[in-house]
């Protein structure tokens, strides 16, 4: 037993030299794959800087509950260490009493900006931005603003993007990048290294996914976020833009798959947080999806007439469902990178009318060549009315195919003007729509051409 | 006539002093909207410098036919100017006999780096890499760092990231950041600005969704790419990054709808591209959907003798492709995030088995229930075996929405293994092979349940 012991001592103790010569990204992964008790014993051994560098990371998981086993004096030193933005989202993660003590426990500046950042949404600029920035006044020079750098660099979440202020109303001037000041002239001013136009910035609801829209079109590093006053209150950095547009395209995948999206990786989710996210969408899906039971018992009459008519229903059923799906996925990612707004469904629809005409009339023509190369070859026989059969199949494939199209474009557009999510009208959404419908398309067309024959 | 001319003269002198002051991404977007003749005759008026940074933007639409309105021996000059990066996409854009014309006029270095650079694969990290980066000798001071850092800083695509070099063997020592140069002793080795640890790398060939995931991992603003014996061949920065990140997710929604990626806007595209585009796929998802006829065919007794079997048919299919498609995009996504890899398989097959089966037996649940109601308030009469019928209903839906999570949890896994992109399992293509099978499944309880009685 003890043997056990020193020997999990001698480990832990390797394990904690490890994590002190390492890069942190790398350590966070290590660490991710042991419980949150362990986590806690392996960061007491460590030095205050390196648990800041870790938990900084907002890869390391169950971070709350690692802190809980610290004690409390060393947790309101550590926190006040980490950037501003993560040490909001790690307080977000405690438990009452624990969190309001800790609060409690911080400098009144922590305090403050932590206060500040967990009153702005989830998803927005604010949610995502630090407010430890570099400003200087914009009566400096060169010379001083780099003297300034030098002496806050290790207490700023990125050096790269300096916010020039009004010395008198603390507005922003300018935002100069380190680059440009680093080439200028030493003893000009400090706007010398700026250019002369406004400088980008966004507001703390600025929507995140805008705000990666905007780093990506302009190549920024950072983007001052101000309020109406024009007054800096943060900044976003790229790293963060880069996290979010991961975590944006993963939600929309699995938005677009049918499902809530994941807010965990694939592997670490709970079995009951996971059929959670899939069972509520499916059960919906799968009641929608109950009215085509309805349509069909409406059409009872004609499929006992010509059963031939019901070897072709899933045939017809997903094309349209796949041409809708096809036509969704590119409105929702037009939508997401802005290069369409809601203002233009309507040029969207003109497309998209032709595009599903077009598709649907070349699955209507391969339906129709389907049936009659087995009518004809003696694969199958369709009855003495085939070729009607056939032309009901190929107008049936054009009506849903077109449907199809126009639904799954418009749905994201309808979804956006309700204000849901529109990246909400899943493939699965889509085809349900599509398929109720698709099934009177199917059975009109039917009665038209075959009425007098079979029906 | 000539007013008109005189007009026209006017509105483009107006429109190019406007392109020498805006923000150079907003001047894109703006000439994004004017033919290529017009914006030829616009850079006509614009400094090199100008027409460079414009150039110097992906996002600027057909720059080869732009540049071939120019005069041949400015493009020379202008090509020189670009990152090298740049410039080879946008040679690549130029018809023959005319890129041959322009690479003769270019200086020797520009050439060999524009043809290096060409020869990397698309969607290699070597295809989204500069070649102008800052590079030092290690037994370099920080203050000579910095002074060579103020006198190339024009000509080099990023300063944030300096690669430090073996004196003697030119292999990539470390790769120190400008903010800690920043910070150091102004006459210490350039060394005791980086870490003690190995740089992060990547090499040429490495795939740019690895290359975005080591950005994400390790917040990078720039990644140096080296050859086999460490020489630095070129530097991947943030910008591209973020570029490949916000491609790579719309090519995976896209794909996952069920289409080949369209590389341009939905607006932009031409009717023809597009309908190349998705036609294929609708097809090839239409041909393999086809089966469902077939074996629809195969059971026409069983359909004849038991119309109320064909009522839940869209039902039970739809729910096995939803479900599969929830599997498949929670996969994809995990792969392309490297949270799971190809070895991962089984264990994504032991989470998804009680995950189908659980969901299965919650839709066949709601079936059975959905059958009695109806039967028992009167709605509709399955007849005297109704019972049967809803059992067959439940028992289907387990067997169907079951095989739909394995299926679309491993479609990825095999697509992979076969060294297709996993984005290929679209939500059609997993419907599709659901649809065929869940037919099968369907059938084949029902003749166990209903033999004897209905069948």
């Amino acid at each position: 037993m003890e043997d056990i012991v020193r020997q999990d001592e001698a480990t832990l103790r390797a394990e904690a030299s490890r994590l002190d010569h390492e890069h942190v990204a790398d350590v966070v992964e290590r660490l991710n794959q042991h419980d949150p008790e362990t986590n806690a014993a392996l960061l007491a051994g460590l030095s205050d800087e390196r648990v800041v560098e870790i938990l900084d990371l907002p890869e390391f998981e169950d971070s709350g509950e690692v802190i809980a086993n610290l004690p409390r004096e060393r947790v309101a030193r550590i926190i006040a260490g980490m950037s501003a933005d993560r040490a909001t989202d790690l307080l977000a993660e405690i438990d009452e009493p624990l969190r309001s003590q800790l609060i409690a426990r911080l400098d009144p500046e922590t305090r403050s900006a932590v206060s500040r950042l967990a009153a702005y949404p989830e998803g927005s600029a604010g949610s995502i931005m630090t407010t430890e920035f570099v400003s200087v006044p914009s009566d400096w020079t060169v010379a001083q603003t780099l003297r300034h750098i030098r002496a806050v660099e290790k207490s700023r979440e990125t050096i790269y993007t300096i916010c020039v202020l009004d010395p008198a109303t603390h507005a922003l001037v300018q935002a100069v990048s380190l680059r440009r000041l680093i080439a200028a002239e030493l003893d000009a001013n400090v706007l010398s290294a700026g250019r002369h136009r406004r400088p980008i910035t966004v507001e703390p609801r600025t929507d995140r996914e805008e705000v990666a829209q905007l780093f990506s079109k302009y190549d920024l590093l950072a983007v001052p976020v101000v309020d109406e006053r024009f007054h800096v209150v943060g900044i976003v950095t790229v790293d963060d833009v880069i996290d979010t547009i991961f975590a944006e395209s993963t939600e929309d995948v699995q938005k677009f798959g049918g499902m809530e999206a994941l807010d965990e990786p694939y592997m670490d989710i709970s079995f009951t947080k996971m059929m959670r996210k899939r069972a509520g969408w499916l059960c919906a899906l799968f009641i929608g999806e109950m009215l085509t039971a309805t349509a069909m018992q409406h059409f009872e009459h004609e499929l006992e007439r010509a059963i031939v008519l019901t070897l072709f229903i899933p045939l017809i059923m997903s094309s349209g469902g796949n041409s809708g799906s096809q036509a969704t996925s590119l409105i929702i990612r037009a939508l997401a990178l802005g290069q369409i707004k809601l203002r233009d469904w309507w040029r969207v629809a003109l497309r998209e009318m032709p595009s599903g005409l077009t598709l649907g009339a070349i699955l209507g023509t391969l339906g129709i060549i389907r049936i009659s190369v087995w009518q004809l070859l003696g694969f199958y026989d369709y009855g003495e009315h085939w070729m009607l059969v056939a032309a009901t199949v190929g107008a049936g494939l054009l009506g849903i195919v077109t449907f199809g199209s126009m639904a799954g474009s418009m749905l994201p557009f309808i979804l956006q003007r309700l204000k849901f999510d529109p990246a909400s009208a899943s493939a699965p959404f889509v085809a349900t729509l599509v398929d109720v419908t698709g099934l009177v398309i199917y059975f009109s067309v039917a009665l038209v051409i075959l009425s007098g024959t079979l029906l």
